[in-house]
């Protein structure tokens, strides 16, 4: 159950706004970068937030879920922000450069103008049938 | 988008083994949790992993999206341990305090003899349209 989270917020996004606020494409997107990091999808589940009285699109809420734990969105049209979550365990070998391959697809993806970002090396015990 | 995301393992889970392994009851039993807290659960997505060679069950990987951001649930039946993540933002008012009872109801069905918990406030920026 050891393995990389990788957590991070993404400010002044300057990528295709509708990233920010059309569910079905960012599934549709998350699931590719995912994929292409050589990460297996084993559920998705995307939903988004009705607009705001002013008429202002709303955010996202979203997760991936991978044989090797998760990937989680959280987005924010109105601050053209992203809080972003990849967590994956190690038990089928080391997948922290997949963690970082699929933080930096949605970073080219998002575009943003700063990010804040943290890494934890979680859990202590090797092996299991679980995820990873 | 500024909230607090509590991360944790627990280790030597003496709960009702069932917890680790039944997704459809985990599932139940983490849309309850979310509820009882005041937490408003707006998806879930909960997958079980196929036994071992040797018969061991399974564990479990699963997610209830958030208003208020997401929880994120990993079993690891042959370790009697899950790893856990508890998001909210506090867009809606301070939802520290719910977040906090998620993660003591979860440590009461679980029932672990260790734990390692750590707490971090996520972003920087009040406000907006996205969830929270």
């Amino acid at each position: 159950m050891n393995g990389l989270h990788l957590s991070a917020e993404f400010h002044g996004c300057t990528g295709e706004p509708t990233w920010l606020t059309d569910a079905q494409r960012l599934h549709a997107g998350c699931v590719q970068v995912v994929r292409a990091a050589g990460l297996q999808a084993v559920g998705a589940v995307f939903h988004p937030f009705p607009a705001s009285a002013t008429g202002q699109p709303g955010g996202v809420t979203g997760v991936v879920l991978l044989a090797e734990s998760h990937l989680a969105l959280h987005t924010w049209p109105e601050l053209a922000a992203v809080t972003l979550d990849v967590y994956v365990c190690n038990r089928s070998g080391d997948h922290s450069a997949q963690a970082r391959q699929v933080m930096a697809a949605l970073e080219r993806l998002f575009q943003p103008a700063r990010v804040e970002q943290r890494a934890v090396m979680r859990g202590a015990i090797a092996a299991g049938s679980g995820p990873g």
